[in-house]
């Protein structure tokens, strides 16, 4: 499935030396599937390193933490958990616009914008992909959402809001279906917030089915 | 590009003939790229028929309808639309679950679940199915919507509600995040049901931006 050998070094015919690039590289193949064997939570810096050939400090040199790594595993901005996360330290009542205006207005800026729709694509493409998304999305967002809840049923909460958003970026600026994909910015988080606020706070229906929140 | 011969007809005795499926593919290469260049409005039987080298007639018996074209194209399910639209003959106030009952059904069937899969796969990989796919949900799911709602901003309403369903799908078999991958159908539904049921014909908050809903 890879292409590194075992020590994990770049070694191209003719000329390309390793180097600093290739190295990273490496690390991040190494990482990539670490973090698809073992999960987000199993994946170590350690075993990283050991896969790659290099020392753990060197991955922690080039990537920072781990949450960095994972990211760029998917291309995904540095800035995305830091933003959701300042967005959830407002009041619980406003919650649905400030996770909306957060996580949508990533996608608004030109650069992170284009880095999600990289992430987006290449974890829609294959199901080993997918398994990083959804492993990072449950470990670092909806762990971290639901815990600023409380109440009942706080991991599907977080879940259907994060759903919510996130199609609703894919279709703005992946589909472009109109009117969503030219509605002002302030509109759209307008429309969404009392919806994503009844997700994370409102009144859901009492299902039984539903219900084992820590599985 | 094309390979299939001027008659259609297939002529198997032997070695490797052009033949039927090679004409069927030659169909869908040229509707692929009619629909792509001219939108789903714009592409005709006749113009794909003359990109492909074959007679109207045998696009049709091949493909039946222009929908299925599409769908071919796609490789959507021709049961999607159908099943759709009869979702949208039931009672105005009970369109929120019985819309999210019809779509979300689909892919809970292994069959249509898989063309599905491989579908939303296909369109978000590239801008030019990115564009089949809006086109088609624009002509075919979108204004139908629209049509059965009435009242205002029927066209932002429609797509919100279909970007909440197809986000939904995506996040519990695809991305297959928990708890929404392992929920019971009929609790998914209760659980959507309300909020679609806004989008559709709820209050919505009066935006300035939100207006031309016939542009």
């Amino acid at each position: 499935m890879t292409t590194g050998n075992a020590d994990g070094v770049d070694r191209r015919p003719g000329g390309r030396r390793p180097g600093q690039s290739g190295t990273k590289d490496a690390i991040l193949v190494a990482a990539r599937e670490q973090f698809a064997a073992k999960g987000y939570a199993g994946a170590t810096f350690r075993g990283i390193a050991a896969e790659a050939g290099v020392d753990p400090a060197l991955v922690r040199h080039f990537y920072g933490t781990k949450d960095q790594l994972f990211a760029a595993t998917l291309h995904m901005p540095p800035e995305v958990l830091e933003r959701l996360h300042e967005a959830l330290d407002g009041p619980l009542g406003e919650l649905g616009e400030a996770f909306a205006r957060a996580y949508l207005g990533l996608w608004e800026d030109p650069e992170t914008g284009a880095a999600l729709k990289a992430m987006m694509r290449t974890a829609l493409t294959t199901d080993e992909a997918a398994g990083l998304l959804r492993d990072f999305l449950q470990a670092r967002i909806v762990e971290r959402v639901a815990a600023q809840l409380g109440g009942d049923r706080t991991r599907l909460r977080a879940v259907l809001a994060a759903t919510h958003v996130v199609g609703t970026a894919v279709a703005r600026h992946v589909v472009r279906v109109e009117p969503i994909a030219s509605l002002p910015f302030d509109d759209l988080v307008a429309l969404l917030g009392p919806n994503l606020q009844r997700y994370l706070t409102g009144d859901l229906p009492d299902l039984p089915g539903a219900h084992p929140q820590h599985p």
